[in-house]
């Protein structure tokens, strides 16, 4: 009997989508997670790998030549040779809380060729946060705004502007936060027009999805 | 066998609460809704009737002396003499599909001896519209919060006031709005301290409520 | 007293966000409908209103100033003067019984301006049908991928191009589709980077989005 | 590359609400919390964080002057003068796994200036608990009752009184408690007017919503 | 082809369960109604069917020999010869809305052989209803208790009494009433021991579970 | 501009699956419903059409030569030859409120070509009625169950045969049957082997997947 | 400043229940756990405790006089006098892994004066085994049917005999069990008349029910 | 007292169903668990023991003669003579995270008696990797699709062959994912016919169905 195989990595994406499979990092045995990660670097020159925990970070940093551990962002990144970075994207978090996400969500948009610019702590308990960087809006193509709990930040952004808007829900909170439902409804509830939603806790779902509306601005050479 | 009955009313609930009961006027027969309103009406010389629809109004007003309709709130109010009103609530909605469910509120804030000042339609999809009312906040001893879809603007008002805030939230809207499930999670999750919550289009409830905090701090006669 | 108001259109969205407020044509009393319309239309010289259905829309095209319906889609659009489309986007749907979501997208998209090309009843159950528009994809800047029940068709197509792809939930189908919850979560889990989601049945929304993420491109005068 | 911020704390907050900025101690790193809280204290001279457990108390008490653990509420608490506290509000609990969320409340209550007073285990299944405490009620401004499981209590209190009561459903329970959502219905739902709830578990909020309404009857000189 | 047959009465069931198969009147044709009723009234004499609107008894009454509409229960009922009638139960109902569930209740428990004593609009809003009754539950073998909204009346009559409560849950109300849910869970959750659910609105099934009750107390002829 | 088309019909389908597309008849309009039913029968020489009410039947009847419109299973069926029926599927029912779906899966078994037993009525309340028929199961090669309310059906009869069983849940019933959500859920978590479930109300696909199961084990020749 | 209270035993409850307040185990700390139990054995010579896992059991033994542990059922009781047993109820369940449940309540059962008989393993997909039993339900006063997963099992006994049944979902299962919800919405929607249900784990809770329910038959002395 | 049994094997099983009782590893003591393995591979010569990691495996392996531990499938499987395989039927995973679920539907097919063939991680995001085994499709009896996250790959086979889909959605992913929920609920509203679907995660009983549809069409000896 031949040997079974368990992937199947789809070494085609990068010509159809733009960038190589992103490897997600929880639920995979160590053994696993390494060879196709090595797998994907060894055919790109480039992976990203997410949700990656700081214990098992060194395994990977190992097995990867030129890797770097993303730390907020629980990301590993190797790049054979750095990505250029072309056109600029706006990261958003409500509370310190969702940092982890937005930082997924900006190391993400970086390794797929965009500037990522970050403002953190901007809930609209205090709405005088989110008016400081009103002006900031217009230079970015495209906004992650990421929130938990009551969800709102997105709304409130992109009724301040006509750029695109990525909501993010995040898990944070208690209670009737149902792990990120509560955010999740109110970002699809948004009554201001030019919002779009990802899954809960997807920073790294968004930040390919804003490389994605900034990369089209771009002179194209791809 | 002696006839038995359907109805109970607690007549001593005015000593108990400062109000005698109300009528929910939904889901009772015409017999029904007019009978116990009667004998509410009949025992405290007043009574509020709430979820009364156009076309059932004339049936009641014409079996409670000097009753009026409020049409917007689907409110009957009977009162033998005049409540006095006394201190100031605020009603706020955040779109023009809350509005019944506002004035359901303000019927019963004033019905229960507040002064009530309405501003509707200051959703957080344009802030201006917030921020220009925030200097009444101070004016008004609770501020009910009226509000569907993303449900957002109650948190953004606790943020601006050290007043008690009582979120509405509303069953307008589609999909995800889930008749009212997704503001209801919105406002139970605010990220600003001062808020609290009623049921879904219980404008009744929240006036109430208001007008419990309201009589505080007024000279106690009662 | 002086008359209480139950509306406060944002007259500044347009400077703001680039399109005037548009207005839900659902829940709203023909009076109320038509003032808000044609205020709308007064200050900006163009107003799109949605959900608006058969049997409604002669009152609004009496009131509104060369004004259009757009059956399949069930909007009224009033333009003083014609929008001028650049750049273009895709609508797909995946069943027949998607296409009045599509059509408001459409609609939304090309009154916003945008150029939209559309493809309709292409569900994956024949994949074919998929494949044969793969050509297309690289012509427009955005795709907007409308689906009910299995809700599959956003991954697909995201897993095809490297444009932004947002996804449409429609409350269509029976049972196990729960009026789009069930599309909702397929398209929110999509296995496929560059996709964000709208509300169930918003294709206004995703058809705002589209023209948010096309018009990025294109030189800027506004 | 100027260092990023994870944080952004809203120094403004006491001068609009009455309070400064409370801090929620869960999902935070040892440094981030110690560090924030300090910043707030030092601001402010006080600062309340809630959500502390046993092991973690030790390390706050150490960074923050003066401050004392109330344990029962894991709360820490630094005040650089103590608050001076008017009017009084009464904070109840339906059983004893309830306390927990209702010393959290009494603590977030006197942090911000009002007398507590506490009755706790006066559930409903034995009404004659509920009913010795009847003739307190009128004694304060405002009622927090807290209940998990069936979460009857605020009902069979605010028909017993007419001060607000402020409802804080629990996660105690099993089964069909659904971490809260059931006492959350209840209480949502409840028969009796003049109650509005807060999230599950929150007795933070609760307590901050009590001194709100409380300190509005007390003459004013903040 | 022989002509295929789509119902299938169970004329086994009064030997196995002491009462013959009931009718659920709703959802079936006027033909099929009427049909599999008189079948069961001619094979055992008796027959209840629930779910029968005033526009539909009539029909009925017409097909069943001596049948007797109980209206505000929703029944027809007829019988060859009377039950007889031994024990008592008690049946209460919060709520002037929750009563036709409970005549319903009522109807079956008599029905299927027990005396039936009714309390209705007792609700715990005002408590001292609920206590007036106190001395009665001694004098019933079982107590089915109806209640929608909060659904807390079960728990507080558990516990005063240690007669075993059928706890009913009705659709009334709205919002986060949820159609049933919430008064269900709140009687999943009740404090008190001695307290069994039926389904939402289901008095026929807390009727005949009463009558099982109370039966086993009598001498057994059956 | 050429005119956009609104359906794409998949006429590969009969070649790659078997049978050809069946036109799912609610939420179409007249013309649609007719138009693609019509193409349908043009190209395969038979079509199947669910979800066609009585007052709609004759309007297909007319535009489909040689139609029958199954009552009972809300169908109509155009076949300009009759498919040869081989091998032998069951339909089962537990309550007659179940026929309707019960019937639709029959329809779509027999159209697709297998000959089909049904047994209706054979709820577990009264086993004796399942045990009945038990020596017939292994006379069948596929057991479509259809069930409401409990949904326990299915589970009993896998545990009584080697064959297949397909499960429905229906939407019947009231309360906590949501809508088809509780007998959905019985299936799922069937304690016997041999269980696999489809849709709500979805006898169609059940049918379907009988035929797809029965033909297997035929002579080849398609 | 006097010591606060955190808890309120109800000493009244065998008075007018029949048994004294039962100690639920869980999210009770040590120190909590043994003074409350004490409290009540010394007030009423007996108490139940229950959820006492294995780990703690020893510490509960030490505190009360002649207590026992019954180890499957995860309770200790402490009697000082044996409680006279009188009459029988039956005690059911589905699988193995709803023995613990199941031996809670037969614990909860004896406790309260019961002789309990139990048949455990019994599940409907080997249908035979609930019929070797079918005899022995005439013999019992109340039976209680305990099931995880499809929940069936309680319809089928309630359709086997006039004894009520008390349903107990268990929280065992996986996937679309949801912790229990399958089998409550199974057990509420069983369409067999004489079926009352529990909380999802609730064994004590259905055996105090059973017992209500068998004593009622015995000569009362209480 | 005669020692009570807390279990009932099916020994009937196999003789009724085709296979005897399979034992579900999770949740038992290692006792109960090698107890009842034991008494089943004793009565049949064969037993099938699911959900057992590979810390609890040498145990089982040490009481089952001639076992083995299937790693990947978390599964042990005992036989005194090797099962014979007959026909085949197809396993097929979206990706690497369903693997686990996926073989444990091989062991459970091939364990019963069928050959099976595996192709795992042939998600729909590339479709390129389901058309590369297009073709195998027709060589297999059923085909077992395993998927989690958008849940999307069953529908896409279904319609690309006329077998028989059997669907398994996966508690893989995060977010929106809900422990299984988003695949079920696509799985359910496939649009393709010819699917039906299994509990979450339940490889086990997909690849039960798997065999009972396989071996309809081999000669019968059974």
């Amino acid at each position: 009997m031949t040997p079974r195989s368990f992937e199947n990595p789809d070494f085609n994406r990068e010509a159809r989508c733009g960038y190589p499979e992103v490897v997600f990092g929880e639920g995979k045995s160590d053994a696993d997670l390494t060879r196709v990660s090595r797998k994907i670097f060894d055919e790109h020159g480039r992976v990203l790998v997410t949700r990656v925990n700081a214990e098992r970070a060194p395994l990977l940093l190992e097995h990867l030549p030129g890797a770097r551990y993303e730390d907020r962002a629980r990301c590993v990144v190797a790049e054979s040779t750095p990505i250029e970075r072309r056109g600029r994207v706006m990261i958003v978090s409500a509370g310190t809380s969702d940092v982890p996400v937005a930082e997924e969500a900006r190391v993400a948009a970086e390794c797929t060729g965009s500037e990522a610019e970050t403002h953190y702590d901007v809930g609209i308990a205090g709405l005088h946060r989110v008016l400081a960087i009103e002006s900031r809006f217009a230079e970015c193509r495209a906004i992650v705004a990421v929130a938990g709990m009551d969800g709102a930040l997105p709304t409130v952004i992109a009724g301040l502007t006509d750029r695109p808007v990525i909501a993010v829900p995040t898990s944070v909170g208690y209670g009737a936060a149902f792990e990120g439902i509560a955010p999740l409804l109110t970002m699809l509830n948004g009554c201001a027009a030019g919002i779009a939603v990802v899954n809960i806790d997807n920073g790294f779902g968004a930040g390919m999805m804003a490389t994605r509306i900034n990369l089209l601005a771009e002179p194209r050479d791809r």
